[in-house]
């Protein structure tokens, strides 16, 4: 068997065949495949990341580059008898690069670590999410992670100056490194950021920094309906306002939350749709709210006065995800449109949802600046969990039907991985598809890297 | 001849042989290489793009993709008998989209066109270079163009929300759109930008917008050597400033300047070296540059006081280029450092410097901020041309030496075309060489697109 010829290559610990550590590291945050990895390679270091990956190579192993396995798409998990390639013991972070405003760190570095790492000089990486504490810095890369704070510094590709890459076979690649600018040929680092461990495993990233933001203004606003929501925010487009956040949520995440959660009703009374918007506190925000009240652009606004005000409007928003697991059993999609076509896309959407799910409840969030929604179709009471997949997975067709006709995306920012591969030629063209498995191909010729992710093999 | 089975398939007027046309379409701003194109083929839509290139493909016609030719590195000359697709005529650019902050232009509009089409909505493309009034979108992605506003927005790359492509054999893609999240699979946009032609045309292009700046503070420093150079700016790093520019250059190209312009003098005396930062105006900004003085980190600084002496500052640095070409023959280097290199290489090339060049004169200017540095070598009054190009080649190498030991970029902006095809080994390592290679073949197998650009064919 392979692994018992793998293990003569390298320290008594680098393997761990421990059910416990197998059903552990085989998967993510998803919980739709079993995990079933035949083994657990730990390296320590980018030789034993070659040194494994050559072998691999050489035996067709197929192998699954594994991060903090946050992913909500599948990407990381390992169901097929896989051997998982973890990095969770390559956390070094060196000193930070003052001058530069960069840092290099090992792929296993937590993100909320590199926060807390470069925090003290000033400086942020500023890719921001939930789930932070524990995801992995070469996870992010792979995923081109984003979050809430994307309308301001974007994805996470934005934010990565210099990659270690370890192809198939072994080869180490050096892609950049503290350079902002290196116009030199094809910008390979950017092709494996995002690629979802299926070209190459990240050893390494040169980060770039940027100073911490000042001291932030947090406001909640209630409006009538979406069309308010994009009429605020096409007024925030050329205010002389730096926002950090543009969120939204509608008022059946707000009664979900609260039957969850002890939080503080934000308003007198209830209205369809909330608005949270983060800003770099100024004077210009507080004129900004009294046009928006004077114009009767929102029905009610408030402003946060104080860091625990701020932070019980951000629980309004951030709890929601949590609360609607907790409460019933969500449907859920991630989806995209032109922020200039949300309006015309939801109402079609309502329109959809009418039909396939008459009375049922949908719940609706997210990142509305960046055109990102959060599509959360809850689960009938009376209705059997079966029924309900197969009535949800009928619906996703129709919308992902309508996202194409809107030239949306069917994954903002969760990925393709497993769960929507099946969803991918809604976004993406034959045409395309085909030249991302000439790319594959080229790159990992026998196919070992992370097999069925994205797509399966031809 | 391919011509005339080419010419039936289109207009009258979609070919030119006409030898004016074909002098000026074969080349860019480089006069290394003698124009020499067989045809210039100049579509107006992009089903024309497409024909055109599957019957290049058929018949294995190489086709130079043309915008601006505004380059300095010969990605767009036509020197062996080349058909040059130019993008000229496909100029459209639609309506501003002001919610989602972008628009979609054809590859074929003018950078400044762009900014005068967005400006009146309050917006910026912020992609701003001196070559503005003659660059195209099409070419600005084909090099990854950079400019002097890269310390504050980032290179093309991050201002390219969706493309359109035409590959090799006439396959038309759509990768993204006006989406700022799209994590469905390989960013296959990410990859054509920067190809400089090698795999596909760009022929149209949804650009992501931002507001316009606030009034800019524009402050010229006098500092005592590079040292100081970097201490100040060490010191923006984290002050509360917002900064669009940190420019730097030398006492040489200040004299140089002065002996070619008209400008006044910026200081009572002259010094070694100086920096310009341009920064949006505020407060912060003044008490900064009082703390600078009293701390004794530089020798003298002057802030302009309307918008006339904010030009007049910029002339300096703007106008060094054509200065040096207009008073001498400079050969020309474009490499960038990491910034926390910088020091120690520029010592390190003064030495190799002063034993190659004895007592020649070295011009240095450049985008400090980004760690990129122009080099430019004047020619001694007293020698030959051919005998000086000798010594400058030798020079580059023993430079780009010292580049590969600093992780630097031997081509920082200014891409890699023909000119700087025999360093790219100093910048890139032969297993990148060889990803790009198969990269290319995936693409482009017949490599009819810009043969010989980048690298040469295998």
């Amino acid at each position: 068997m392979w692994l018992d010829d793998a293990r003569r290559l390298f320290d008594p610990d680098f393997f761990s065949v421990d059910p416990a550590d197998l059903a552990e590291y085989g998967r993510d945050w998803t919980r739709v495949h079993a995990p079933a990895p035949s083994a657990i390679a730990l390296p320590r270091t980018t030789e034993e990341v070659s040194r494994l990956l050559r072998f691999a190579s050489e035996r067709e192993v197929p192998v699954v580059p594994s991060g903090g396995r946050t992913g909500l798409a599948g990407g990381a998990v390992a169901a097929k008898g896989e051997l998982v390639l973890s990095l969770a013991r390559m956390r070094r972070m060196d000193p930070v690069d003052l001058l530069g405003a960069t840092v290099r760190v090992q792929a296993g570095a937590i993100t909320e670590a590199v926060h807390a790492h470069v925090a003290p000089h000033g400086l942020l990486w500023p890719v921001d999410f939930a789930s932070k504490g524990s995801s992995t810095v070469g996870g992010n890369v792979a995923t081109n992670a984003g979050g809430v704070k994307v309308i301001r510094y974007g994805l996470t590709r934005g934010w990565v100056l210099g990659l270690q890459v370890v192809l198939a076979g072994g080869e180490v690649l050096e892609l950049g490194g503290a350079l902002e600018k290196n116009n030199t040929g094809l910008d390979l680092r950017q092709l494996f950021i995002g690629s979802e461990g299926t070209l190459g495993v990240v050893t390494e990233a040169t980060l770039k920094l940027t100073k911490l933001p000042p001291p932030a203004a947090v406001l909640l606003f209630a409006v009538p309906d979406l069309a308010a929501v994009l009429r605020v925010f096409r007024d925030l487009r050329t205010a002389p306002i730096t926002v950090s956040a543009y969120e939204f949520f509608t008022d059946r995440c707000l009664a979900r939350l609260l039957a969850h959660r002890k939080l503080r009703e934000p308003f007198p009374e209830r209205h369809p749709y909330y608005v949270l918007v983060e800003a770099d506190a100024s004077p210009a925000v507080e004129e900004w709210i009294g046009a928006l009240l004077d114009r009767g652009l929102v029905i009610d606004g408030t402003l946060a006065q104080h860091a625990k005000d701020a932070q019980d409007l951000w629980a309004l928003r951030e709890g929601i995800s949590e609360s609607l697991s907790a409460t019933g059993l969500p449907h859920k999609n991630d989806i995209a449109l032109p922020v200039a076509h949300l309006e015309a896309f939801c109402g079609e959407l309502d329109a959809v949802f009418a039909t396939r799910y008459p009375g049922w409840e949908i719940a609706l969030f997210g990142h509305i600046g960046d055109g990102n929604l959060h599509v959360n179709v809850m689960k009938p009471d009376a209705m059997a969990k079966d029924e309900f997949l197969r009535h949800t997975k009928d619906a996703d067709r129709a919308m992902f039907e309508l996202v194409r006709k809107h030239r949306g995306s069917i994954s903002a920012e969760h990925g393709i991985g497993l769960l929507k591969k099946d969803a991918l030629a809604y976004s993406r063209s034959p045409e395309e598809l085909a030249v991302m498995r000439a790319v594959k191909r080229a790159l990992d010729p026998k196919g070992i890297l992370n097999p069925g992710k994205i797509f399966d093999p031809v």
